[in-house]
């Protein structure tokens, strides 16, 4: 199979070469990039000296199936031509993700490029849409929060065990702002990020809407209360999310829904419910989402701790995995690295 | 003034040599560790070099005032027999932070050791409590979470604008587990705490009935439903809190709620309402607390974050100012340091 | 094949199993722990989920292969009875290292446990010794700093570019020390290591004997004039070191050391000499070690920079890459993974 | 005292602000920034709320002292003007230091703005030039890694004890490189910056002639045979320079070495001969300077590890020293305080 990467200086494109590169079938054969377009892959990205491509412009070579790493916007304007010539496409930018454009423009303040796609983009969570994912051309790859988030409260949601409230407190690491180069924001200096924890995104944030439409459709609901407040914490990589919310049966117990999570999850190949809170560490360049369900039992309230990979099961992973998918390969394949621990 | 400290080699004993040595009407003449004992304090803790005491077992010398750093349990004990001798004291422990000795008892798995002492201890957050903390001679000193959540709550609940139903979400470095020794947890040592986020306290934490206890009483109320989760960030120091509770008047806005907590804190020395969400950072090593309340306009919700340093407004530089307090001198003597940034 | 990995729970240990779980031609079968014993692997590592076996006290099954990460002095006691069976062996500790056994006693201070191997087992550095590790049963895999030190001067040592007087300056990330329990260094706690750097080792370390001994061999003389200084960093993995040593040739220039060491390394599936000084971070979680050779022109000095990932190339990877050419399997085989970037 | 800081937006400058807010003789009357002209301090350094001066293009007010934190070239432009008045000035830049302008000009790669003023110019390092910092009006403050690099050195040469053949291999926190906009490196960027260790200025680095200068002086010589290879290491601040150099006499001992430099620096107020290797986190904030020396006898090498705070002794608290010097100051005011550790 013959893949290209647009944008692949971008943390997400670097990270899909790392693990295409040992993907039996999967040959890369075009990469793209925009300051860096003329130089050679290891001149920018040392790392990956083995893997001496050209960074053109443009996808100069016929492939099987293209990743977007680009901003959103960008994304879907480069991948717009290639899915209209029927080229398997997953879109790592935001872009496909929200179905309704009006809400697209809201939390991303430009107008959709490519509206005509919304309708055939499938939501990239293979836990919750696996055949879709199966039967679509073109994935839209979810947000590291939303993906954090909706595998923690995914089986909650859907069993109705929990009231229409919901709180999502996530911490992530630096990485998931991106590779800056000219635009990086100062607090993504070292000197800045390092021993200091700060919210943001606290007069709404784009993964807000996102993790909204899927809570309701979980939901069977036209929409969903959702705070959503991301924190940046001082590591390179990992999303911890905690969520929150009143269970509808208070007497509910821990073990009555730890049980109903690992049911939920029994035959997933990357969710792992644990049987102790988990930590960002203990996913560290895998494609695993390790969940922990308990119960505050004085407030009624279910707690969920999620974590993972913001760079794997969180973007180019979860992208491989949903090629893995739209291809009819093994869902693991390339994928099956344990976590680099400690 | 003479002042003692009793275990001087854990975070909080050390930090409060760093800042009392630079106290102009203090002297310390005693300091007192369990392991160390023996050693001269530069022996053990080469960045205090100027400061040769000898570690004794007991405070061996008079002191006008004494501040404990020892673990819960042993730190009533420890304190005791001085304050019965009318020594000023303040405990950085738990031992005298729960009214109640049931609670106590539940919280610390420790029977209280020195109960008649529960009723004539002030809770020293000078924020809520000043006028009583300059007329005792025994205060609890609060936790380091209770202060940052506290701080972060206080104006909103004794105003009435939330609902009793609140969320805490905190964020602390790692120095906050304090100085191990045999003792250390695994999860303290560099290469498992480094690159990791992780949820822990989910089985109940000693820190929330403290809140609880607080935050009734701010609503003058038996009790209050509180959700406290802490998490471990990989930091040393800082605590950020992200606190969560449903607004009354939901149409409540972003500037009332604001000018609301600027009002509450415009004479405080070492609390700042900020008008941007704060960063643990700006806090480190100084006394100050950050606070900046917020709404989530959609769901109704007070958001407020606060930030301070663990080992300075969550322990040391707030003994030192109940220290002031109880002595008569100004509260900000010695405590005025700005951030170490970056 | 049947392996066995003596002291699975320490950083070297658990570092074999995520690396031999992907092996094809491996099945690990029995794993060893001392404090751990009798817990599942898992409990003690969650990160190894997968690998749901028992943690004994001893080897308990048949096995083709072992391996030793237990701290020197216990690992030649445990791997004795077994090499003398005819198990092929690879030892991760420093027992067989140092062929003259008072040498070891001096570096170690204790006496060696089993001198009747010592003839018998090889230095386990590919680069320079492939051959003989083919041939052997017993392989003393190197230290982590001396890899990386032997790595950046092999070439030019025994090319006999520079004289008899070298520097290696080197910078350790943190699991270098290993994983502590109750014997933990208080240097390994978080807020001890983060935000320091510390020299250590000025009274002698015992990677020095094993770079002398290395050197002098290449030298093809007795003995060798070395000084290593080891450096703690606040990272969780990589070593880093910066070798001095006097020019012969002054004249000698950066591009012709360059093509020397690129000619020296050219066919070497591991070593990369680089186009530009290397960072830890290109080796994270990967076997490679990058050499990057220079000349300070004014002084007439050679200088080599030389980075690998201390838990891969320094300690397990390079063991399994042993294995392989012991086992006449691929070199490369399980090992081929690019490093984990950002 | 009415002092100015030009240029006070990045981390010397602000570091400057945080210690003269505490100089009992000093009101800050004026501070500069160019992109930040036209906003408040805390509107660019929120930890700096409570100076809420507006930062202007130029020096705006009388001043009498005047420091610039510009970089090389820009900070001379400035200063000339204000120096020609009378006004006293120090120059944290590397304008001043280097006595030759073709030195200056080979390694800063720009013709010198005010070579006039080269002449009057002494190199601030109080340990070595007191007396004639004390009667000049023109203070060069030495890079941080020279100010690590001679007090480790400075004893040992001028006594004659070593060879003029000096290796200095330093390790620098990150801050060093300065508070970047959109001219920042990329590896100045968390995700790059963070598990990562890199060697730097292999072609040449702008403090390795100043570094030459002062130890040729020390030497009475016209030059010095002086290898300095900088390190970048996953912190915010903190320098450790690691020093080799031959013994002349290669009988010496490590007691005799650490005895001189304790009587070479015993009346010195920021500078302190330890007893054990130090720690960068043990002068973290602080204007300290540690300096342990020692000996590798197999080699007959002088070695010997200094650390301070970059951005305190090795830049803004280094600055504070010598006006206190060139005012008739007590030397240590508003520079008493401690470490903060951890």
């Amino acid at each position: 199979m013959r893949v290209g990467i647009i944008n692949v200086t971008g943390y997400a494109g670097s990270e899909l070469v790392r693990i295409l590169f040992r993907h039996p079938e999967v040959e890369i054969v075009s990469v793209t990039g925009r300051s860096a377009a003329g130089k050679q892959l290891p001149e920018v990205l040392p790392h990956l000296w083995q893997i001496d491509l050209p960074i053109t412009r443009t996808i100069e070579e016929p492939v099987d199936v293209v990743f977007s790493a680009l901003p959103s916007g960008a994304s879907a304007e480069a991948l717009a031509p290639l899915v209209d010539k029927g080229i398997k496409a997953i879109d790592i930018a935001a872009d496909f993700r929200l179905r309704d454009p009006a809400v697209f423009h809201r939390a991303y303040n430009i107008e959709h490029p490519a509206p005509h796609l919304l309708g055939t983009a499938i939501y990239g969570l293979p836990e919750i849409h696996r055949e879709a994912i199966k039967a679509t051309k073109l994935v839209a790859n979810p947000g590291c929060f939303p993906e954090a988030a909706l595998l923690a409260l995914a089986p909650a949601v859907r069993a109705g065990l929990v009231a229409d409230d919901i709180i999502i407190d996530a911490k992530s690491g630096i990485s998931g702002a991106g590779r800056g180069g000219q635009s990086t924001n100062i607090m993504d200096q070292y000197s800045e990020a390092n021993e200091n924890v700060v919210a943001y995104g606290l007069n709404g944030h784009g993964h807000q809407p996102e993790i909204a439409q899927e809570i309701a459709d979980l939901r069977e609901a036209s929409s969903a209360k959702v705070t959503f407040i991301p924190h940046r914490v001082p590591m390179t990589r990992g999303i911890l999310a905690t969520c929150y919310a009143p269970l509808i049966d208070e007497s509910m117990g821990k073990q009555a829904v730890w049980d109903m999570y690992q049911d939920f999850y029994r035959d997933e190949p990357f969710v792992r419910v644990t049987p102790e809170p988990p930590q960002t560490k203990h996913t560290l360049g895998s494609n695993f989402c390790l969940v922990y369900p308990t119960v505050d039992l004085q407030a009624g309230r279910l707690i969920v701790v999620s974590c993972l990979d913001n760079l794997v099961k969180g973007a180019a992973g979860q992208a491989v995995q949903n090629m893995n998918l739209m291809c009819g390969l093994p869902e693991e394949m390339a994928l099956e690295s344990l976590a680099l621990y400690p």
